[in-house]
This record gives structure tokens, C-alpha cells and sequence, in this order.
């Protein structure tokens, strides 16, 4: 069970687990995620944007998109996963978008480096502010979200124009959207209409009170940033419609998943099957990393295991750590799969 | 309040709105529903499917893809809509995908028409069977349907492999599905893989089981068939994004929102903003028909409403009729909205 048994949601969680979706666990089968099954996260709505009328202000200056599209452009595989990923299987539940494991994709991002638009810049923090607005915490808000100035400057990051080869949907911050290679993404501002310089850093509700990790109320607490390695599997077998428990029928089994990790490269992924844990093998990185691992399926009820290591030495928890927002819950990933004798 | 104060959602249902997606209201405003914001409800798992060895089975034929885009080929509008949309807001509650009111989509669907190839076919009824397999009511199926031989020859039925001009995404069927326009979408059988004759009606699960109005679980009820008329709006103003609360400025705001009906033609869309029902203006039909309605908006708290009718009679109910499955809840939308004073 994802939750504990008998624990519920409420009405206000049902409303945005109905318009933010995730990726159905099966569709880690695809190494590029197919636009629609790729997770989305939307604080308020989806605005309808112009691109003719479009322009991005840096600073004093104003970008037409076809002023962007001319710049230099670059395809990067990326894995974008959100910063409540998990939040609804910690206990005590933060009361939020409530996902369970879902909130996470991996697209090809087109569209063109921010750092040569940085150049000559000198302040503290960058601010990045969408066209989305609404109200959080009582605050009336446009989203936006800031950086230090060097992340900001990385050479990784992109203005994107682009998703797997076609302009961005709607949902997905058309026209223009900042990317953030391994930062949660709360931190890839959709709908990109500014671009500020800030001399001191931002107080704003997204930096300042939303996306940190706190224990209580009054913890100033630390700031969300890069993403915990996780290993996720296809859950293997077929689902029951109504418990989405997994059924099999026994023989081999080749289990498939995927890996990543925001913080660096990922090494090893390790599976259990009731046995202990055993290394996965690895594919090639294309943004997350595939892994498989053979399994002789015994009649009987199962549970399966995987977990992830990166090259910074970080891993997966047992029992996530607990923090106020329900965030970076990256604990392990169980899959109870129920075995048919063969016929 | 989508559903009463201090309903609940049980873990399970949670776990199918985690996959399942609906569309964001304020998507209302695109015509076409972008690929990504259409509704989603896939009983199982999404298939992985390699178009170079599919075939489609038809009684004892077996087509290729190739085959079948070489056939006439057609393009409609359509408006596809969840026959459980409005599910989570019946009292008491279904226990099932939690709909609220989002489970709609209107798309542009290309494929051939079915009737060319049941010409001379003599049956009661037509069976569909989808690549899709799990458990359901404790019973290992295929997802399939079946169809009366009349409606299964009607003109208007697809069998689709475009999705807005682009082959469908694999959530969506690919490499081809049913579409039948009208009906809720449970009828339109994602990854066809076989049609087959049937010389009486079919009894399987997802037709004698499922997808009838009952009353109690003795009942054998009616089958689901056609989708009953409804107005949605795209909510005005901006939302609280954990409440979904609206809020917006007093003056003049036009509502907007679309109207659909698989029985006959809209005829009429209505709006209530607090003082009686009053008539909106009309758009041409695309699939669904547009509507619009100028408030002036005074600061307080509002209700707005809307409901449509159809050219065969039929209209909106203000309480919904129940059922025990939860179908076809096309009760009058209803959506709160705070104004604040005009500064």
C-alpha cells in the first residue's frame, strides 16, 4: 500500500492530484518520455500566451523569440523530477499535491544556453519570474523563483523553446521556460517573462517559505535545491484496476527501471527481490540511466526492491527523512507483485 | 467545495488520480485540447507497441498499419469525455477513479472509417479488444467492448491513428484505437488489436459488469452508452493554489467555457452569475461548441453557474442523479469566486 492502510486525502489534495499528473510507472519503458505522460506540476493555471506579442525582459533589455531562436541552440536530455515526489508516503502527511511516486520524467529539452545573456552581470541572485499568477499562503503572487548568481551561470542551463522536438505546450511553459539540469523543478520556471538582477537575495514566498526543508513552523530551515538519487522500476506483471496491485506469472522476469540523480553521475542500482541486494546492470545515461535485473519469479507474494548510488556517494534511505513540506522523499521504491504458479 | 467538507479519499483512489489525468478547467480556453492536457483513464497498464509487426485482426484478416492509412482517410473534431467525469462529487461516493469535473478533451482525430470494413458482415454485435491487460472485479481480462452491429456502422466511427495532426501518443492508443464520437470514452478501445463478430451480445466484464446505471448492486441495470449535455467554464480570475479558490478584480469579466452533447446539436448555453438564469452567446461547433457571457462583477462572494441543452431536449440537472458505479453526473458546474474591490 502506498499510504498507510486507512489513511485518507482530502477534498483540497483531491483537487490538485485531478490537474498536476504524473507519469504512470510502466512509461519508465520509454527512454524519452512522450510529451503527455512527462509529470506536471502547475501552481495556478496554465496561462494562454501570444508569440507574437511574447517578449522576455533581461534586465532593460526585451527578446522576441525569434530573437532567442537565432541564438546558439542546444538539445539536452534532462531529467525533471518534482521536489514533492513522494510527499504523500511520509507520515505525517504534508498537506499538498499529494504524490506518491509519479512526479518525474525525462525529455529532450531544446533551446539556447543562458550564460552568454549573463555576461557582464554582476549581483548576488538571479530572478526568474513566470507569467502564472495566483494566490499561495495568503500572498498574492506572480511564480518566481531566484538563484545565486553562479548556479545561474552554469553552462548547463537553458531558456527552452523546445520539448522532444516540438515547441513547448501549454502546460509546459510555452513559449519560453528556464531549465535547470538537476534542480528540482520548482526551480525551472514555466513561462518565462523576466529575467532580474538582484544585489541581495530574494525573500520572495517560493525562496523563502516554500521549498525548504524544515522540521517545524518556525524553522528558517535550508533550501530544496538538487535532486536526491532515486531508482524507479516498471512495475512488473499486470495491474489490478481498483488496488493497482501487480500480478505475475512465474518464470524469468526481466525487471526494468530507470536512475538519476541531480548531485552527480549515476554508479550502481541494486535490487531486492527477497534475497538481498543484488547490482542491476546498467545502460548507457541519456538524462536518467536505464538499469535491468533478472528475476526467477517463484509462486507466492513478492516484494520488490531498487535502489540507486551516485558518484557523490549518495543513496536511498530505507525510511525517508521527515520534514515539514514533504520534500526530497527519495526513500526506497517496494513493489508488492503477487505470483501465479505457471500452467 | 468539490466534494462535501471533510469527505475523505481513500488511498486506492488516490493511486488511479496519480496516473489518471484530467484536463485543467482553464484549458477550456484552447479550441483544440493540446496533446498533454486531454483527460486520460486507462484501466491497466499503457501498452509498449512496435508498429512494424502490429496487425489488426478483423474476423479472420490481419491488417498492417500501412494498410490502413492507405484507406480513405478522415479527420474529425470530437470531444471525448470520462463516462465517471463528476464521479467524486456524487454523495455517497463511488469508489473508483475520483473525477471531479475534469475528465473531458476535445481533439482532432485522423484515421479511416470502420463501416467500409464491416460491408457485408452479418452479426449482432461488433467486439473490440484492446492490447491491455490486467484485473478487474477479481477477473484477468483484455479491455474490450462491444458494440450493436447498427452503431458499429454508423458513419461517424474512426479507427484512429492521428491525435492533432500527429500519430497517437501511446496513452492515447497508439498505433490505433476506436473512436466512437458521441459516446463516453469508454467505448473508444485504446491499442486496438482485434474487432470480432459476435452472433449474440457480448457478456464480458467491461460491458455487463462495468459501465451501467444500477442502483443497487442487484440491479442489472442499463448500459452507459452516450455522453449527457454539459457547459463547463474556465474559471475567472486566479486561483489559491491549495484551496483552488478564485479570485478576482470587480469590473467587467467574460466567462467562457465550452458546451458538449453526445446526443444532438447545443442549442442553448445558460449562465447564472446570482441573479437567474441568462443566456450566453454561442460559438461555432468544433467538436464542442464555445460560450461566453459578459459578468460585471461586483466585490463580494459569487457562485457562477452554467448549464447547456441540446437540440434532443436534453439539459443539466442541478442535483445529480445517482448511480452506483458513479456515471454520467452531469450536474449544472458551480464555482465560487471572491471579487475584490476595484482599486
Amino acid at each position: 500500500m502506498p499510504l498507510a492502510p486507512g489513511d485518507q486525502i482530502t477534498a483540497e489534495e483531491l483537487q490538485l492530484a485531478a490537474r498536476n499528473h504524473g507519469m504512470p510507472l510502466e512509461a519508465l519503458r520509454h527512454d524519452v518520455t512522450p510529451v503527455g505522460l512527462h509529470y506536471l506540476l502547475i501552481h495556478y493555471d496554465i496561462p494562454v500566451v501570444d508569440p507574437g506579442t511574447y517578449r522576455l525582459t533581461i534586465g532593460d533589455r526585451a527578446i522576441t523569440l525569434g530573437e532567442l531562436r537565432a541564438m546558439e541552440r542546444v538539445t539536452r536530455p534532462v531529467t525533471m523530477e518534482c521536489a514533492g515526489n513522494g510527499r504523500a508516503l511520509l507520515q505525517p502527511r504534508a498537506v499538498s499535491q499529494p504524490w506518491l511516486l509519479e512526479a518525474v520524467g525525462n525529455a529532450e529539452w531544446t533551446g539556447t544556453p543562458l550564460k552568454p545573456l549573463l555576461e557582464g552581470v554582476d549581483c548576488a541572485e538571479i530572478l526568474f519570474t513566470g507569467l502564472d499568477r495566483g494566490v499561495e499562503g495568503g500572498e498574492p503572487q506572480q511564480y518566481e523563483r531566484s538563484l545565486p548568481l553562479e548556479v545561474a551561470r552554469s553552462d548547463d542551463l537553458l531558456l527552452a523553446y523546445e520539448l522532444n522536438g516540438a515547441p513547448l505546450p501549454p502546460q509546459h511553459g510555452f513559449p519560453l521556460r528556464l531549465l535547470v539540469p538537476g534542480w528540482y523543478g520548482m526551480t525551472s520556471v514555466k513561462w518565462l517573462t523576466r529575467i532580474s538582477f538582484l544585489d541581495r537575495p530574494h525573500t520572495g514566498y517560493q525562496n523563502a517559505t516554500a521549498y525548504r526543508l524544515r522540521e517545524t513552523e518556525d524553522d528558517e530551515g535550508t533550501p530544496v535545491t538538487r535532486i536526491e538519487p532515486r531508482a524507479l522500476m516498471a512495475p512488473p506483471g499486470v495491474p489490478d484496476f481498483m488496488t493497482r496491485r501487480r500480478h505475475a506469472d512465474a518464470g524469468r522476469i526481466t525487471i526494468e527501471g530507470r536512475a538519476w540523480s541531480g548531485w552527480a553521475d549515476i554508479t550502481r542500482v541494486e535490487v531486492d527481490t527477497g534475497d538481498g541486494w543484488q547490482e542491476a546492470r546498467l545502460g548507457e545515461a541519456h538524462g536518467w540511466r536505464a538499469w535491468s535485473y533478472d528475476w526467477d519469479a517463484t509462486p507466492g507474494e513478492h516484494v520488490l526492491a531498487c535502489r540507486a548510488f551516485d558518484a557523490s556517494g549518495r543513496g536511498q534511505p530505507d525510511v525517508p527523512p521527515w520534514n515539514l513540506g514533504g520534500y526530497a522523499n527519495n526513500a526506497v521504491h517496494r513493489v508488492p507483485v503477487t505470483v501465479a504458479g505457471s500452467t
